[in-house]
């Protein structure tokens, strides 16, 4: 069955103007909660108001947690802007030159742009709202709490009023991203269109992947100095607040405080983003590069072609009915409620996504079509057979999330045990950590490996990318979760800063207790996106260069030794980047400690912009390393060694980078969760033990993992993929 | 130029004599340091006089470490005996069936059992000839003392007597396990080529890796199961003794010092020995193999098909020339004088390969020999070729050890960057640590995938095999320097325990000081040769099974996948082995603590058998679970799924398991090291400040990293590649 071009059109248009309009109304729920002394702000709820010196506080620190947020993004966006035009010209002069023509070289040049544009577009709408929701969640917090004297509590809608505040903040930037994503795309696509034939629409489609390169492009940025921003500022506030000068956490008279809650938002809400942006946009244009290169599915017609957009767009649809479930119809009533709302969330919607799916492959592809790829003759597929590549990727999305939260909540076993294994000190925390780190990779592993064999037996190389796409439907609930976790933890920063009420921390302690477990969560489809979409653009290389790199010959083995080292090295680089930029914000710190020694009794103030500007600053540079590595290997292994070498250099980097990161993830998340489980839980006799030392000592080594060095090996992946993709029109001869 | 067969098999025989002859001389050398009270024993040096008690405490203890030793070697060899039978009649079963052919399949068999046994053997004399160089190097470094009053140090003979009683029973290990596993080796291909004829000459090569696959199967057991023994015991001492009951390391009053001093002998001294050997045998086996499939090699004798074997015993004779290096021509006159040494002969030992080898391609092989393999149409290769690929594999193998001196040891940056680390704390130890494990990946992994480039395309997978019997070539050397560091260390414990002066203790920890950095090279040649051999195995199983793995073929991907995995799932494995173990030990000491109070003032004696039991017991048992991986994942991805993804995973293990394994060395021995820094240099501020309880817990998590899950991984390589490739002719069908 074939549908109107306009039919298909609309759909697509629809769900992404329904995905800006729901992230406007969300983010004008949000706004409700008014920063303000006066309760009748809200009708629902009115608590002890707050005094004015605590209003000023609390408008103060987010308004320079916002101010931090925007200059290490204005900071990052000056260097991206160096580099999409210094890449833009690269690749139009090699797209025109390979091409012969220099409008393809153009409008390739010009799909980059776009895609980087809405990349940071993407990550800065993402951090306004998330330093915008943050301190609405302490305010949301404060107001929840029992009104009276004596115990004072959380009432059951102050619960659901607090956390629909975090969550509607982290779905602004889920359905934000999610809409831009699919209409900037689609604005291209119907562009270009009516600038060739149908008979070319496998050149053009080839022409927009530089959308999914320029998504990925401004993702390493992202990822990697934003990475290296939120460890550094975290590391080095702890480091000379807690452990040199004995103050608290968030104690806003540490100088590195904003800094270090800057850093939240940078790395897990505009970090995360850009990646999960990146793997969207580079496996939807995987999978239309490969769709328009059959011929069946070209004469099918638009919509045939568009179908991995329509999962998309129909995804949204469904996140969107299901993000009710935790916001309406199931809500948070108290802090046991919150983990079942959140997994309620990626179960609902997956569950969602099956029959839409199979509607909407019945409705728009043919009922058979054939599919070029590396199967010699190519392969007869079914809709019902792109039907289950969809889905595939979708519940193995949703089964790596559910492994992932059982090896990373202390609400499981594994976590737990870390927690235990602190009896025995920090040693022993630390190799159950890494053990746990290693199991956690066996059953996603097997996942992704189950989904590649399936998805290619059926579709071919089509199949892999689809699979890749179905991951990523449930894109904009991903994200919400994403965006949740650092809002929260930032509530609870802005809350001490304020020096609020130590209830109003509880609070948003229990809406982050989970946020460790949703970062690994979303980390989890993270990768597993970013493994599938580097797989379809190997393939899609080793297509192009028409190499087949058998593992028997050495050099395609050779290649692949060196490939399973770069995420060692990329790894070893951003875990010392973090240290060398802690550095910097450490001898900062102490300076002003040191002429300023009013600080500590607060006859002082502290110079927190100077802190912002050098974690700016030293993670910017600190960035250039890691990411010319990136960039680099492939240009030096395709031109000095030759396209079999550097396939295996992709196999072997994907392989070895996707259990590594992995590992990294989980294991911070399970570290940073034993120590909470000690905290919250009061597990082993809770803070100010010995083994709450031991625990905190994982944390800080699992910091880099998860937030630095594990999130960066996504990109490492899938930025190694589309370059070698890139150049493979230049280097096919040197085999 | 060929060469009759007796004048060939005149040099093999000759130099594994010649090794065995040597490693006698060296233990008459040894056993001439007697453990008595007079000093006519030696008339080079008599200090102090040892007293009674003293003597009878330092033969108690050897003799109780010998027993344990004994002890674990009779329980872990009780059920090697049972997988050997077991096995043993696998392989005949699976031989006589696949070449339908019952004296195959026996001779197989009894080829597989005399490679076990040899490795057995290998594996107890070095632990004999350990155990009894221990107290003899405590008694020299005693011996060696000035005498007289005042301040009591060690004199220059002294040095060097103690240094060479240390470093020749590391030679009696390293010499007599070269000899007899290459005499068994000559012995099996003497009696098999009178029942073959030369145009049967390759399938009796194939039979005769049955004596590889003896080896590398005992090595597994050596390796985990001693891994998990050595750091179990050091674990369990550590945590209640110096932790709990605050007394120091080695005291004679913990009960499980006993076992921690057998630990280190059966992790780095059987286990060790028995990896080498393993690497040994299957890398000439493998060559042989090759060699005998290519006629112009069988056409030109005898001799150029025994050039593998030949390359080993000159390897023997330029290994016991260069050894005198050490002992007298540049002996050693003090502290400082160890590294060089050392570093020498490794030097030495390299650089008259070279000549050796370049005579030995142009007298025993022929100008022009074609050689079959992966490259269709074979490859034409000239001996000056198998020349270049030999010297690769040996020249690779002392840059792999230099990289790894250089990232281990403490007279370098990067280890004293791991201490400097611990100025802020544990956590960014173990950050440094690890970010400097990664990174000592890459220059390694570089130097494999060169060899491995050049050496195949030279002589394709001949080349490879070379390259790795190459590496091997000088394992005389290698495993005397291996052999050292644990004799050091044991020797260290015995004055200890025996209450010797502290200068004793000084001088055996100066000798030792080096004893991390070169069991990391030991692990390095040991990974580099376990690579290069099981690339060489994977490849033989892609000929045999005529598969050629692309890694743009999904199923192979998803093989690649899961095989980078499986060292994660192993590492994972070992190390809560480890921790599994420690406990079973910690709660034996612990009771014996309760029971027994009067172990603290002296008034009752602590059973170290109970601990010894304990120790072997529970490791033998932590050590089945991951045995059985590396034996059953062939078997099941090879029947249920099929040769390519197997193909696949073979690819993914060896290039994910040899960077890990690399890793995980380096950064256990730069852990140790910067401990070592700061207790032996007095850097930081030497014991008793926070900088050295930082430096502990790193030196604690780097233990299991590089005594147990690292080397395993080695064992992990080999031991799946070639269980693959004897199961090769029953699954090559299943496709």
């Amino acid at each position: 069955m074939t549908q109107s071009d306009d039919f298909t059109n609309g759909w697509i248009a629809a769900a992404s103007c329904v995905a800006l309009a729901f992230a406007l109304i969300q983010f004008v729920l949000v706004s409700k909660v008014q920063v303000s002394n006066s309760s009748t702000s809200s009708t629902l709820l009115n608590a002890q108001a707050l005094d004015d010196r605590k209003v000023h506080m609390l408008s103060w620190v987010s308004t320079e947690i916002a101010n931090g947020a925007k200059s290490f993004l204005f900071a990052e966006y000056s260097i991206c802007a160096v580099f999409i035009v210094v890449f833009g010209l690269i690749i139009f002069g090699l797209i025109s030159w390979g091409q012969k023509s220099a409008q393809d070289g153009a409008l390739t040049a010009l799909a980059f742009v776009l895609g980087a544009v809405t990349s940071m577009a993407s990550g800065y709408i993402g951090m306004m709202v998330a330093v915008y929701g943050n301190v609405r969640t302490t305010v949301a917090a404060q107001r929840g709490l029992s009104a009276g004297t004596g115990a004072v509590s959380m009432t059951p809608r102050g619960w659901s009023y607090a956390f629909n505040t975090a969550f509607r903040s982290g779905g602004v930037m889920g359905f934000a991203l999610s809409g831009l994503g699919l209409l900037v795309l689609f604005i291209i696509l119907s562009i270009y269109k009516t600038m060739y034939d149908q008979d070319d629409w496998d050149v053009m489609m080839e022409i927009i992947s530089g959308y999914g390169l320029g998504g990925s492009s401004i993702a390493m940025f992202g990822r990697v100095g934003g990475g290296i921003y939120t460890k550094a500022a975290d590391v080095g506030a702890d480091l000379v607040g807690k452990v040199e000068n004995n103050i608290p956490e968030d104690d806003p008279r540490n100088p590195a405080t904003i800094a270090d809650n800057v850093g939240d938002n940078v790395g897990d809400v505009a970090g995360m983003g850009a990646d999960l942006f990146g793997s969207f946009a580079e496996s939807t244009c995987a999978a239309l590069v490969l769709a328009s290169q059959s011929p069946d599915l070209k004469e099918a017609g638009w919509g045939a072609l568009m179908f991995p957009l329509l999962v998309s767009g129909f995804g949204i649809f469904v996140c969107l009915i299901s993000s009710f479930l935790a916001t309406n119809i199931k809500q948070v009533r108290s802090a046991d409620d919150v983990e079942l709302a959140l997994k309620l969330q990626l179960v609902a919607t997956t569950v969602l996504m099956v029959p839409v799916c199979y509607a909407l492959s019945v409705s728009f592809l043919p009922k058979k079509f054939d599919i070029d790829g590396v199967t010699s003759g190519g392969v007869s597929a079914t809709n019902i057979d792109a039907f289950v590549c969809v889905i595939s990727g979708c519940i193995g999305g949703l089964v790596i999330g559910l492994i992932t939260e059982y090896y990373t909540s202390f609400s499981y076993t594994p976590t737990r045990e870390v927690s235990d294994s602190c009896r025995t000190g920090a040693a022993t925390n630390i190799i159950y950590g890494m053990s746990l780190g290693y199991k956690s990779a066996i059953i996603p592993v097997l996942v992704l490996a189950v989904i590649i064999w399936v998805s290619f037996k059926l579709c071919d190389l089509y199949g892999v990318a689809l699979a890749a796409c179905g991951m990523l439907s449930t894109l904009a609930t991903g994200l919400t979760i994403d965006g949740y976790g650092p809002v929260c933890d930032n509530a609870g920063g802005i809350a001490e800063m304020a020096e609020l009420p130590e209830s109003v921390r509880d609070t948003t302690d229990a809406l982050d207790a989970l946020g460790n477990t949703t970062a690994a969560t979303g980390k989890g489809f993270a990768i597993g996106s970013a493994v599938l979409t580097s797989i379809s653009l190997m393939n899609a290389f080793s297509v192009k260069t028409s190499i087949s790199g058998s593992l028997d010959d050495p050099i395609v083995l050779a290649g692949a030794l060196l490939g399973a080292m770069l995420p060692f090295l990329f790894a070893a680089l951003t875990m010392l980047s973090v240290q060398k930029a802690a550095g910097a914000i450490i001898m900062v710190v102490r300076k002003q400690f040191r002429e300023k020694p009013g600080i500590m009794d607060g006859s002082e103030q502290p110079d927190h912009n100077e802190c912002v500007a050098i974690s700016t600053q030293s993670s910017i540079e600190e960035m250039i390393l890691p990411g010319a590595v990136a960039v680099f290997v492939p240009f030096i292994i395709g031109f000095m060694v030759g396209p079999k070498c550097l396939l295996g250099v992709l196999g072997g980097t994907i392989v070895s980078g996707a259990c590594m990161a992995i590992m990294m993830s989980n294991a911070g998340g399970a570290w940073d969760n034993a120590k909470k489980y000690i905290e919250i839980e009061k597990a082993h006799g809770g803070k100010g033990t010995d083994i709450h030392d031991a625990v905190v000592i994982g944390d800080t080594v699992g910091d880099p993992f998860k937030d630095t060095s594990g999130p960066a090996l996504n990109i490492l992946l899938k930025l190694i993929s589309i370059i070698a993709l890139t150049l493979s029109s230049l280097i096919d001869g040197n085999g």
